[in-house]
């Protein structure tokens, strides 16, 4: 693959942020904080634009409708701050499982009215949308259940048929709708959409234009998601990614931490795709990690870094060796065109075309040379004072 | 419910036996052999006639074409070998996976030679299907890959959903085509049907006939079974099961033995379709278990024995009170109206159902207490003289 | 097994309460609150006290020392709290995972001055354990590594095993320090005890008086656990147990709800060891869970039962008879003895010894008759106003 | 690290081929057969001593005594084929798991005559070890129980521990004898040496010569293997390793094949030791895989060239600057030097080393174009006929 081909695939391939990934995250242990992390819109804009202007690749924010858009700000407002930082506003992510009101689940609540409210809310993350020029709409439902029993599962399973429908129907033609997936946490028992099976019935009976969203951590251990990914395109239904690592359970790690192996399997399959039928669906990529310990800004610079390595690596598979050797049944000539490319360093290549970008070759280091993070943590420590961490019990 | 009701459930709860269940088997690293273990298909019958005439519940049995119908034996004279014992063949399960050409893989194999002899074998069997007067063409392929590259995945789709096609083209119209899934084993990096979601829609393409079959062991860990075949139901697309347990793989131990609350879920979750729906469609309930230590015999009338309880133990929770429960949000009260269901010891009433349809209260004592195993070892000694335990390497 | 007999079991058998198991608990997604969750260690031991009166098996409750012995309540006054109550203080439980210094560990901070900080808090809670008669110090870290590379695994081993035998040095003769193990979370690539052979090379590193602790929550998926108690039988190294059952990680459900037969297979290996050997060494048995959506005090009532019962079930094993079924080799029998057992319905059993004990027959029942839950809750929300169930981010 | 360093640690790290990895293996599913695959032990020394002229790095291979010392033929014949192919021998691995007698166990029968058999094998292996100059007794055991309830473990336990005892002292002085310990299969409830943590106090019990066996593929899913093997280390208890690779079970695949950056990892924890203590116990790294569908000579070639790059990889960590980032905890910078590592690609490196040990650059490429395997099939083909497949039932 030539410099020039390496470089429109880099060119195309974006990474959306997400606003959460910037503010103290933890788990139900309690939260380590860390006086740079973002507390306010404002600050999270700022710390994506941050990003973007280091690398070149994550041109939109993903925001969580409860978190990005409190009372008195307009949706007008939250995009000038994005415009601001040289960024637009990406994906824009319901809240249904934070309120009190969500116990017994939001879609999926056998009560009406609970489901009103989190379609309501959905309507308002549409609205936004359609203000913020957004094209996505992002729903991960917390729902599910903790006990053998609890409640019916098909009666929870029509329910939410039912309101995809209706969020579906309130979709402008120019967004799309995502649906997650995930088969554990925060219920334990089940579910309301544990797997991308129950995800692609919900979202073929929803309409359209909706997708579904594989998050690279909501997976049992073991799980071919490479194949996953490639049947979802076979079938025209892959909507995007959220990008994480983990080691068991929805663990939230940097990308490509663990198993970065698996990460670039996906790409390749994705590459595949474009190969076998000559074009590409459009594939939202997006971060959903939890910086827990790592600096947010450090975290987030090392995931774009680690996806483009992981995509380069993949687009350089040399696919008329590696058809040609599948179909002679080589094995292990076919192994070793996958693997050739994955051993490949691409740093270099991926240094050349940030210098070609204007970009710098090393955005950690220059992350790290320009003095951002001292100094958004004096202002913030200043800002907000003394921060909870929360306790477990 | 009533003793009546409770008869009711039982009379129609049949469970099908797997001939291959009477043979002996093993791991890669070797089988122990039994004296008493079945060779011929002539010995399979009598074998799973014994155990219909001892359980009064299987009157039916699977056959798998490669091992019980050998050259020079008509179906005519296998479905009268059944007759003789009492029972009828039940499912047909084509064998496209031991012999040597199916070395890429069977229906998915890209030599259209391999999948025209794969089809072929496969329209035999529905030949003996419809000879045999069976109702079931049952499919499982051990198709996939061991390594990453090795082919690809959608190309081995494409050919898989269009033998489907073919294959249910032949069907005559009263019989049922199963399509199993299996995640892994005896390929290691990828299957071609790793999961319901994949058996579905390869299902739904076939055409209407087409249902998937659960084999509860073809799970990774933790998967929530019960919310599949809930889901299967609800769409029509639930065909049958393959009872046996397990602590990791596919195990194939007897039904019940490691994880018995879970096999309890599933029938709640049948019997609630039932209850919410006033209907159920055709399931089949088939043993697929592998009896490498336990003597053949013993372990079958074990797995129908705990079936039975398992499948009571589920008949009996009281689905009004559990609607109520439900209702109410008690997830402490509808968690324990299924659990009293699943504690309540119901060997008693089984017992009583026994001796009422003239069957031994005790099946295994009765058999144990009839000589037959003992008298089997010896013939068959006698008749198949050595036999080898194969070995790893 | 005479009712005498059983009854000896159950006067036996004791289980004991975690104050944290009253109060509010959630995910990282956040708490869904209850108005008659406990707040105040007053409200805990009350509660605690009120379900020991109801079942008769929980005469102690283990305390959290962060949470339960906040500033200006000595010792004295919570052991006056409990007594009051009608119950002892049992576990002491340091808490050395809250506070921000701990972000890197506590005992395996490479820190002096944090390690020093942790053995302090240690220090203090052994003081409290004298002063409340308590026997037991109960250790768990949620130290850990998120990423590879992070910190040298073995100079945080040496560093722990150093601090553990500090501990073990300042405990009275009669005290017991429980060393717990979990593979997983808070921490996700590494936990610096992360499994029952690292547990006990550090408890037997530390000293005599230092035992294991087995969560039965805190294993991956297929883990054998009755085996590992077995084994830390035989070595004279089992300490004791945390209670809870699990779907997929961590769940902390309670006890039984989702895989009860293994729950009574660790307490079939307990008997059999007692049948083995004619004795027991002191086994602490402790609740550890979170009731994010039951009702607390119910989810402790049922979790009383289902380990009685369960523990009763195990006790019944026909042990001789097994003993002999093994010595022929038959699998079959030797599963059924287990299973007969397992299949008893005991709840008649264990309704007679309540009666015989002056206890409700049916505790849960009686807790629902007595308005407890409505009483506190109404005088809970009038005393702690409006909490916060918290944000992921 | 200079070349010359590199040289070095690649003269040092030498793998133990299998002679059983040159066979036909399969699944219980059958076995699908290769011309090339050697049948007898003179083929398999033939192929090994081929690996080792391409790669210069697999100077023995390991003997599997029944499948390689048949009848008739001395050990000093068989180290006579090792030698004329320029090999030697090196594990000694008894086969106590495919003989019918062995049904109930082997060390762990509770028949002390299949016992006293099981320990003559291996007292036959000893002599063999003894007659070849290997120095390794390679211990793996398929004792365990299919059922719960089959057979007390403890009791199991003792009669391993004696007769571990009894074979250490078999040893001579200048032989190691390592303990391998696996979760499941053959036998799926238990097995006897499930996890490090019993193999570990089973070798100490036996004596100062014995140690603990890693397979890679030999845990749960997530375990942490780099963890155990620092931990083995650091106790100094770490004998050797068995590579291999998997996505599920113990699928025997070519290591690095699936999860090449755990791999590496574990090469880090053993470089790290080096570099804490100054020192490297003799570990012996030894292939254990089961190359089912890819041609059995070149698998081995490129399983060799992946651990190779592996251990490179891991070898070239800066660990002065890795432990002065991990003082500052700079999580993102300590991950990232280990990555840099990772990410490097060493096949340059790997590639001058062997022309400056006149090997040949791409051993795989050398392999192909020597005609080798044409050759053997061929021979292969005329001596030995038909083979057979097998049959799952």
């Amino acid at each position: 693959m030539s410099m020039e081909q390496i470089s429109a695939v880099l060119d195309f391939f974006k990474i959306e942020l997400p606003s959460w990934g910037f503010a103290d995250t933890g788990t139900r242990f309690g939260k380590f904080l860390q006086d740079a992390a973002a507390v306010t819109v404002d600050e999270k804009m700022a710390d994506a634009g941050h990003v973007h202007k280091l690398t070149g690749s994550c041109p939109t924010v993903a925001v969580h409708v409860l978190w990005d858009f409190p009372s008195g700000r307009t949706a007008a407002e939250i995009s000038a701050l994005a415009a601001a930082a040289g960024i637009k506003i990406g994906s824009i992510n319901p809240n249904v499982f934070q309120d009190q009101q969500y116990r017994w689940g939001s879609l999926c609540n056998r009560d009406p009215a609970v489901r009103q409210a989190a379609i309501s809310h959905i309507k308002d993350s549409v609205k936004i949308g359609r203000e913020t020029g957004s094209g996505l709409l992002s729903l991960w439902l917390a729902d599910g259940l903790n006990y053998p029993g609890q409640a019916d599962i098909i009666a929870r399973k029509k329910w939410l048929a039912d309101a995809l429908k209706t969020v579906h129907g309130m979709l402008p033609p120019e967004m799309t709708m995502l649906v997650e997936y995930k088969p554990f946490e925060p219920a334990f028992y089940a579910t309301d959409i544990a797997d991308w099976g129950m995800a692609l019935l919900l979202a073929k009976a929803a309409g359209p234009r909706a997708k579904v969203l594989v998050d690279t951590g909501h997976h049992y251990q073991a799980t071919n998601i490479e194949q996953i990914v490639a049947w979802l395109l076979d079938e025209n239904m892959l909507g995007g990614f959220h990008f994480n690592d983990r080691k068991y359970a929805d663990d939230d790690l940097t990308i490509g931490s663990i198993d970065p192996y698996q990460i670039f399997r996906i790409f390749h399959e994705i590459h595949n795709h474009h190969f076998r039928t000559g074009s590409l669906p459009r594939i939202a990529y997006m971060v959903d990690q939890s910086h827990n310990l790592k600096p947010k800004i450090e975290a987030m610079i090392q995931t774009v870094d680690m996806a483009q390595q992981l995509y380069i690596k993949a687009a350089i598979v040399d696919r008329k060796k590696l058809a040609a050797a599948q179909a002679a049944e080589d094995v292990v000539a076919s192994e070793n065109l996958l693997r050739d490319a994955y051993l490949t360093d691409v740093r270099p290549l991926l240094a050349e075309w940030r210098k070609s970008r204007q970009l710098p070759a090393d955005p950690l280091a220059a992350h790290r040379d320009s003095g951002y993070e001292k100094r958004i943590a004096a202002q913030r420590r200043a800002a907000h004072g003394q921060k909870g961490g929360g306790a477990y019990a």
